[in-house]
């Protein structure tokens, strides 16, 4: 084994649960003697040492993977927060645990990273919230600290080719799939409610529903953009309804704007949203979900392979498919 | 004292049996609240600590505290999570760092605190989501593990004699304010759209109702009950409403609820919902916030005064008050 064994791996190797290694180790007499001679022996075959700070200081390893914890901002906020707790799950699987800091901006960001790589309290790190001419990227892999990121880089030319791993989700795909469903269902004039300002994801969501229309449907007066607000969504749609714009249904970049459409265009036109969030599912808008427990395993196995210790290096990349979630 | 002070060093300095200091140590509801303070205070003076390990916490500072990560369930369960970033910001200032670790159930949460604490990896814990019967403080408490409990431990006869600090939010007062302010506005028929099973966090909130209504008002008839679910909340009150019922307005024991309630009322009844969710916000339904900030500020006090490191002892507590956001 590469890895300094760990209690669940002596409680693999004996057949029982972690609570009775612990029992065994802490607490012997609350545990069967033919039990306890089993987790004895598979300690010993292990090498299993109960101190992590010793273990620490003879392997260098912190199973350790530290995380930013981003402020929650409106109706999408939490995907971050259900992200995390899907990574928290898959490194367990794997004995790692996750450290949290906040930072007040990517810089500060960096600093808590240097900090954390200089106290060896970490293994590596899971990045979220990629962006055009992120820093990160080159300031980990400059100093050869192991990371993977949650968004592709977007801004590199060939973001296959990018240096380091990462791992995302195919939100053009999720938005092409939702309006070719509409389609197939019969609805013809399908509008899109994204952004104003171009940003990787949302370009990314618009080129999916633009992609999925027919050659013939004149798309200018269906593309609607507006800030990611839901009274602003719901104005924008009534504006446009008020000059003469129809929709059979509406594919949006966010909950947050299919929210304020649905306000705007009443529950008989089909809205579809972004993210699956509990505000969607609440008043039964259908959403493009996001597979975060799918993203968090990737994460997790592009930084440690198949094994229990970070990878001193890895370049893959996975580009997950989203699902939509249908609702009446 | 040149050794370690052991139960019978506490016994005779607090002139009680040897039972008695592991009463009060691991039953403190067994033991008259005069001795259990002798007996406190014994512990305190001679720096008793139970468990070797629990001394090593104390002398190897890791920087870091441990929580456990819950599984996110419906409208209201991303609260914890708001908690969560708080508590990062709230110990940040602090200087100290949040370790993350999931478990299946309180038995599993248990043997992740103890690996924790073997391996000294954390300085002290915060433990969420308390309730009847919780095994955690006993088993802390006998370790001498410090921790404090975002939850009153709900069950002691005397929360305010609990042996260990909490922090909680006084739902009751919530209620209260809630449906004072809808009798200040002449509503008289005020309901209230509570949980089936009694639990101390829907029992406070029930109380804080009926205590805030007038004598001359029968409550029976204004009192419904249904498990937390948006579908049964609307079946609930349309029951309600079809059996005769008449609801100048509803406060509900949670937003789960008042969706319910809003979908089967309109939007003419005042409805008041609890933990001012995204939905809630969204669907511009009034509703109880918890002042998660300052639980997470007043959390980290409990644990670590106003120093920068985790104090060995802490008995205190803080019942903080909610406020009602209104909505129109």
């Amino acid at each position: 084994m590469s890895h300094p064994a760990t209690v669940a791996d002596v409680a693999r190797a004996a057949g029982v649960s972690r609570q009775t290694v612990s029992n065994v180790l802490n607490r012997p007499e609350v545990v069967r003697p033919s039990t306890r001679s089993r987790v004895q022996a598979a300690v010993q075959e292990l090498g299993y040492r109960p101190h992590a700070s010793a273990r620490r200081l003879r392997t260098r390893q912190s199973s350790t993977l530290g995380v930013r914890l981003e402020p929650v901002h409106g109706i999408s906020g939490a995907v971050l927060d259900r992200f995390l707790h899907a990574l928290v799950d898959s490194a367990d699987e794997r004995g790692m645990r996750i450290l949290l800091f906040t930072a007040e901006d990517v810089d500060d960001e960096l600093a808590h990273i240097e900090h954390l790589v200089e106290g060896s309290d970490v293994d590596g790190f899971v990045l979220t919230s990629t962006f055009h001419g992120d820093p990160r990227p080159a300031w980990l892999g400059t100093r050869g600290v192991p990371f993977v990121m949650f968004g592709r880089p977007w801004g590199l030319p060939d973001v296959d080719a990018a240096p380091h791993p990462w791992v995302d989700v195919d939100g053009r795909a999720g938005l092409h799939d939702a309006t070719t469903h509409l389609l197939a269902l019969g609805h013809r004039r399908i509008g899109f409610l994204g952004w104003p300002s171009h940003s990787g994801q949302g370009d990314e969501r618009r080129r999916g529903w633009q992609g999925a229309m027919p050659p013939d449907e004149p798309l200018d007066a269906l593309d609607l953009t507006c800030e990611d607000d839901v009274a602003a969504a719901r104005r924008t749609v009534t504006g446009a309804l008020d000059g003469g714009a129809r929709f059979d249904a509406l594919v949006c970049a966010s909950d947050t704007l299919a929210l304020g459409a649905r306000f705007a265009l009443g529950a008989s036109v089909p809205v579809v949203g972004y993210d699956d969030t509990p505000v969607a599912e609440a008043l039964g808008i259908s959403s493009v979900e996001q597979p975060l427990v799918e993203v968090a395993s990737a994460a997790v196995e592009l930084l440690m392979g198949s094994g229990r210790s970070v990878l001193p290096a890895s370049t893959g990349h996975r580009l997950l498919a989203p699902r939509v979630v249908w609702r009446a």
